[in-house]
């Protein structure tokens, strides 16, 4: 099977020609040419662009003909850029997209500022639209990104985080900006109520499951695959759903087990192997596993109000296919 | 002499109560308790609040009457707070405002994803005026700013470093969201252009001014008074003014000498004081003034087109007291 997200890349190609085009000239700085070097690294390294071929999608399915999806396309890719960088100064990472991160090519001061500047670029970038209401839309995404990552900053390590508060965090972390991308182009396609609030749901619904299936991943999938890297957060010391659901069962030796991983941080060998044996015994991974088709179901479902199209039907598609990572 | 500042805030009291209202309101989050933290540390130690007075200033001058302004003022201090944020953890500095800084009590990601919120947080403020050309302002504003950071950072330590490049980095650094801050106190106001473009050239000129005095004051001022902690810039190898000019009237054996310190980094006992004989020998301390001055000038001479207030009165009263502090 062809991924739909290739088909959506496909149909969309010409779109994201133009896009790119954007993104390449906004980055550009002439007074500080550390700018593009930093973005270029991060931009030219090709991340799928997911979130602007929402966007692009979802204006194109209302209908849309103008020129400002483009626009927004672009907007929604320089808010993700923006956060990926400030993301790897905050978790202190060193590889992204299979290759070093900028905090660790350049420093972290560039990293800052730098996703500073590409956050004011995406601003300049909507302003163009000269639509308050998509305004509106990506000020409130971007607050409830900030307010997430802080959540998630504060969560970690507290081996009392409820599931209320991973999907408070992962909502913003993730949900918030798909979310923005699939609702804003309906917005400025004028879709008719019902329509922007089913790309919004849509969007909300499909990044939720993009993340807790992410966090599924982390710890080999539903399979407990363990070909490659895992434990990353176990490392972090990032409670996910697996963990939150395995220490919700845990009886009281378990518990003194994830206090002394997670809370005091004193990680041993072997801890990571007893981890994965308490995820398996309580059957996390596929609890979590079942949440994530939970919210590609409702994903899928939110697209019933709008027009029939070969879109929508990758669209569709799409929440069947993050899910399938999951096994 | 009562500073100007001074009769500005008593003049502007109760819509800058409604200022500090707004901000307390919209520094809160629910969700995440860490960031009222945070902000509360930075915004209640009670900085000048002087770009917020700029606006209300800018928009009562030109007769406003509506409510917006103090949106806007509120979202100009955000814009502030969330860049001393981000330039507190650049510059790896331990106090601001005569208390330990943000990144020094939690850490930088606190200090990062604050900023981050904050500025997220401003931009929803100024959507809700609902002024396009508002929201354009203050994006590019922002833009100016990040790029002017950028700069600064590769442009540290570097001794060939141009007066004109250090135009622009103060430029991003200060004058450009003093400039926005007064520009859209006009046009919140529906200012005639020629105001509104006086506004602008006010703050901008004010802006760069008070930057060239601050920089100035890092070596004593013009008479170099040694009372206070002279020489941070110098130690952060940051070229400044004052030594910029002194480096471009250096003979070979001053030049090898700045080459060490700043660009080196090589700074051994009495060098400090070597730098401000060199600055003494070139006089570049009075040129440095001479150039406040002319900026300070500039910027009384900009409100020359704007209807007689009080309020005129002060801000053009603010042009010579900034310069005042250099002696």
């Amino acid at each position: 099977m062809t991924k739909p997200f290739e088909m959506l890349s496909a149909l969309l190609a010409d779109e994201m020609q133009s896009v790119n085009v954007l993104i390449r000239d906004r980055m550009a700085s002439k007074n500080a040419p550390r700018i593009p070097e930093v973005t270029a690294h991060l931009v030219e390294a090709g991340g799928k662009r997911l979130r602007p071929l929402l966007t692009l999608a979802a204006a194109k399915i209302c209908g849309y003909e103008g020129p400002y999806h483009i626009h927004l396309a672009a907007t929604v890719e320089f808010i993700h850029t923006a956060t990926l960088l400030h993301d790897d100064v905050v978790d202190e990472s060193n590889m992204r997209r299979g290759r070093k991160t900028a905090n660790l090519l350049w420093d972290n001061k560039s990293s800052v500022l730098v996703g500073d500047y590409l956050f004011s670029r995406s601003f300049q970038l909507m302003v163009e639209t000269g639509r308050l209401e998509v305004l509106d839309i990506l000020a409130n995404a971007s607050a409830t990104i900030a307010e997430g990552e802080v959540l998630q900053l504060t969560a970690a390590q507290d081996i009392n985080t409820t599931e209320e508060t991973y999907y408070k965090v992962i909502r913003g972390k993730t949900a918030a900006l798909f979310s923005a991308a699939t609702k804003v182009g309906g917005v400025i396609a004028d879709a008719p109520d019902d329509q922007v609030a089913a790309l919004e749901t849509y969007g909300d619904a499909l990044g939720i499951s993009f993340q807790i299936v992410d966090d599924l991943l982390d710890y080999g999938g539903a399979s407990q695959s363990l070909g490659k890297e895992i434990g990353d957060d176990f490392r972090e010391r990032k409670l996910t759903l697996p963990t939150i659901k395995a220490i919700a069962l845990a009886n009281d030796d378990e518990r003194a087990f994830w206090d002394k991983v997670f809370a005091k941080g004193q990680q041993d060998t072997g801890d990571l192997e007893r981890a994965m044996e308490l995820l398996k015994k309580h059957d996390t991974l596929n609890a979590t596993k079942e949440a994530a088709l939970h919210w590609g179901q409702k994903a899928k479902k939110a697209l019933d109000v709008l027009p029939a199209s070969e879109l929508k039907q990758h669209l569709a598609d799409l929440t069947d296919f993050v899910v399938q990572r999951a096994v």
